[in-house]
């Protein structure tokens, strides 16, 4: 087992990666403070992991909620039945919610910890490799609301996040790929050595390779805590970890939660901040064929939908967290492994970006 | 003008009490972060104080979100109200929500203020005496869930709070009397010498002697921001300031929201926690008298709803938010001016509480 560190003072907390976690209960008894728990999982997860978890809690007072599997549920009619299932078992302010899942099970159990009775602890067990390496570290809880993915929420920390990496034998091929896609992210805005290292190990990760995995796991998680202790709330710094999530969230927003998978979105809209850098000049167009290569070999689409139009990015992306004073912010690649928050680009470029034809620049790598 | 200061460190925050503060422009402006203000308040409140505020807050963006009035709204749906207002026009980070209102509006602006985009500013104008004196100050946000009140929020602390002490020229009787159940209840926990106060001067404050009010509000608010800047999370001290709210809270959970007011249930609540520690041999007799005297003199209920069972009562206590590990614990009167969080009374001295003939007692007193 691998113990990490997230350093924010008194709301540090350790992230725990290794094989078998889920079965080792003093792991999480260590960091309860009281007897009562709540498992937060979904109906896939659930038949999956969820007696596992409740054999490591024996002894403890457990609710568990189980949610409907998917995007198009992070909402508050979801997030209802958490306070539901707690109040109904008299959860006091001592509980401590556990997120058994992905992203949506972590971000709303963290949310409705960060709510129920004005705030209780939680642990995320993140199931997915999307978690696992993003969404479970930082504390950035929340909902979707019809307008703009995750406008509603906290920014909340865990107690701890155990990351069993075993779990991952039973995550499907796409969703592997849509973890990926975070993954890849990181060596895109702060760690190019880490890019080599992908593409020399990319088609043994998608083979399920347990230590190469632990390790990709281990340097995301490292790269995420770092930037997250410099930057809680994202007044800066942090907003480089959303490379290609504005025009992803975008994506997702347009053609409906779920329908895309978050990490396939951010794929594609990685594909279009390599575009855009390219267009202004900051890297090589052979820098981003380069990274197109790399998120094509992990599985994920580089091309947007192509029922999207120009005014259709542009209306989500208005609503955008990172929009300030009425100017679109974009992460953008001032240089491979460096990324920059900006609201300095022509418009034109930005336009060219958004109509580019991304079918033939795929075409042009496979060629 | 008035000013003062609740201690949090870098969040730390001013009180402004005074008469005609709404009109001024700077008070507001000081504190605002970007250019977009959201105005929430609700249609009681609009009318009579919508467009004054406009006025201070010209220049700004402002966009004004209308709830419906009264505590059966303070719940999700209506929330969502705000952040589909906000989201509309595009509110981003740096927006300021300024709530302009009551308990009710205060607790769910702070609230949706907290949530929006995982957080942004937000400055009270509370424009009931209850909200002036007590919810306005202290960062408690928040809605009712069906199961219990207040059951889902956040500490949040305002920018600023800004207390106008003329709106109280429009504020209904009934109101008045409701604020001034939170005004004793800083004399019972706290200040003594404040009950003399009280006594010799409620028929005036009840008759609007601005003077008299804004001194009122002052002393309340001097006491709520000591406690608050001793404990904001509420893990001891604060707890103190719920004099009278566990059974106030279940009489207006259990006749329904709005049916009682707020500060009406406090009353009754409060007569039951004198008998409560009159029982215990913590106060006199003399004491509890005096007390409901009081509560009486500022024309509050002091007995419970005849239609309310023990069984009532405990079933919605159970679910308070001072429940440690099954064992309710109830605000008490260890002697008078000094309130206690307790959880050692024998259990046959709450259901004598719980079933005390509170009728009784008040026709002693007019006898």
């Amino acid at each position: 087992m691998q113990t990490l560190t997230v350093n924010l003072g008194e709301r540090s907390y350790p992230i725990y990666i290794g094989a078998g976690l889920l079965a080792q209960a003093e792991l999480f008894k260590r960091h309860l403070a009281g007897r009562q728990v709540a498992i937060v999982t979904n109906e896939t997860v659930a038949p999956l992991y969820l007696d596992s978890l409740i054999a490591s809690l024996s002894g403890c007072e457990i609710t568990s909620v189980v949610l409907p599997d998917g995007e198009s549920f992070k909402n508050w009619e979801t997030l209802q039945l958490i306070f539901d299932g707690m109040l109904s078992a008299r959860h006091d302010r001592r509980t401590t919610v556990v997120a058994l899942g992905g992203g949506v099970v972590g971000d709303m159990a963290g949310f409705a910890a960060a709510c129920y009775q004005r705030g209780v602890d939680f642990i995320q067990v993140p199931t997915t490799l999307l978690s696992q390496v993003d969404s479970s570290v930082g504390g950035k809880t929340g909902i979707n609301h019809p307008l703009g993915k995750n406008m509603v929420g906290a920014f909340y920390q865990p107690k701890a996040v155990v990351i069993d990496t075993s779990v991952l034998n039973t995550l499907p091929a796409r969703e592997l790929s849509a973890g990926l896609a975070e993954v890849i992210k990181y060596g895109l805005i702060c760690d190019k050595p880490f890019l080599g290292w992908l593409e020399q190990n990319m088609v043994a990760l998608r083979g399920l390779d347990m230590p190469l995995l632990a390790q990709a796991i281990e340097r995301s998680c490292a790269a995420k805590a770092r930037v997250v202790g410099v930057d809680e709330r994202e007044s800066g710094l942090r907003a480089t970890l959303n490379l290609g999530h504005t025009f992803g969230h975008a994506i997702e927003t347009h053609m409906g939660y779920g329908v895309w998978l978050h990490g396939e979105a951010v794929g594609a809209g990685t594909a279009m901040a390599l575009e855009m850098s390219t267009r202004l000049g900051w890297i090589t167009a052979q820098e981003r064929d380069r990274g197109l290569r790399l998120l094509i070999q992990a599985g994920l689409p580089v091309i947007p939908p192509e029922e999207m139009s120009q005014e259709n990015f542009l209306e989500h992306m208005a609503v955008d967290k990172k929009v300030l004073d009425g100017r679109l912010r974009l992460v953008l690649l001032r240089r491979m492994g460096e990324a920059v928050v900006t609201d300095e680009f022509p418009r034109e470029v930005l336009d060219a970006t958004l109509n580019a034809d991304y079918r033939a620049l795929v075409a042009r790598l496979e060629s």
